[in-house]
């Protein structure tokens, strides 16, 4: 299909984390181009663990970057979290039904060549540096998201 | 209007779920052709209270479904719920005005001809059977929601 | 840019009213039309904290008055809200990065032409009368705001 999809991903919670990639992947596999842009908690599903750092962060932003997840398998549920149990009772349930886990389809969407922006203002916000982030993110400003956004046939806020 | 309008009913709230059944009804009193694609907890929303079973399901399964809510009245707000009170305060308040529920809107809905879509992999993961659901639901997989979405002139994820 | 966007303010939390105000302060740079439709929790961020009134009103429209947010400032962060510690240091964040807070941004948006509508059904089931909101805020029913949205390039639930 020669169509378009822009995925703004705001939220940072597994499951809808879990249904944007799996929107993604099909997309691809229907040959429709696919931006996603990372804002505010979207951004924590792009950290890279093995980057992590608290150098040349203020004291805020060194909290904060403690505080919040470090990375797509440490996302919390936007219902039934239950300080993790709730998660762990549906990763059970993916795992009896042989369903692929968050990173998996976040690889499978770098693979597939799914574009990755992350937005400028929330990384300066919230202190985070580019190489704390996976490498295949670019970081835009707002206005670029939209020019993606407006081009595209369908754009959803998640 | 000869449009096209795509609902993905992802949180399974009875606020998000209420205003997202106005705008479907209010869209085919517009003659607006509407999809409505209800994945992970959207699908709670669409539970037969009268077809619950717990059989063939893993243990896993019999939590969760005993754990959730069993249908339209039973979901919780997004926001103030506080175990039910901050629900059962909208509810007055929504009387006092003479507005319709929710289930009232489910059914005029399915009346005015809105297509109900039930995700595929959601319902295998969290072991919903096809018969423990309203009987109008389509179950299909993500391309066939992008391919529907991709078509229409406005797609919201709820 | 010749475009249109349509924004549904449904949520009320201030980090996603921040983000939904900075696309629509952009777009208008970008020369794009904006409507932004203020429905359910989303019209605590119209609420004009000076013409606050409880005349009028019944019990619960009373009581959900005054328990909820009385204008921008005042709504919470849709995570890590944590009674309001979150926020604070949000906003110490943004501080330090000299970002403008939510009310500047309304302001902005305001003085740019972005259009502001209020969902007619919400106001009255939730007991807000006209005056009781800013100004600039028209009222009007679903129909309208799926005419407008129908019309538009993108559309987002928010």
């Amino acid at each position: 299909m020669n169509k378009k999809m822009n995925l703004l991903m705001f939220s940072g919670d597994y499951d809808k984390a879990l249904a944007a990639l799996i929107l993604a992947n099909s997309a691809r596999e229907m040959d429709v181009e696919v931006t996603m842009f990372f804002s505010f908690w979207g951004l924590f599903l792009l950290r890279n663990p093995e980057t992590f750092t608290l150098e040349e962060k203020s004291v805020y932003e060194k909290m904060f970057s403690m505080m919040t997840p470090k990375g797509p398998e440490d996302l919390p549920l936007s219902k039934m979290n239950m300080s993790g149990i709730g998660k762990q009772m549906l990763l059970e349930m993916m795992d009896d039904n042989e369903a692929p886990h968050l990173s998996d389809f976040l690889k499978g969407a770098l693979k597939k060549g799914v574009k990755f922006y992350g937005c400028k203002l929330s990384m300066e916000i919230m202190g985070f540096k580019q190489e704390e982030m996976i490498p295949e993110l670019e970081i835009v400003d707002a206005k670029e998201y939209l020019k993606d956004a407006l081009e595209a046939d369908m754009q959803l806020f998640i």
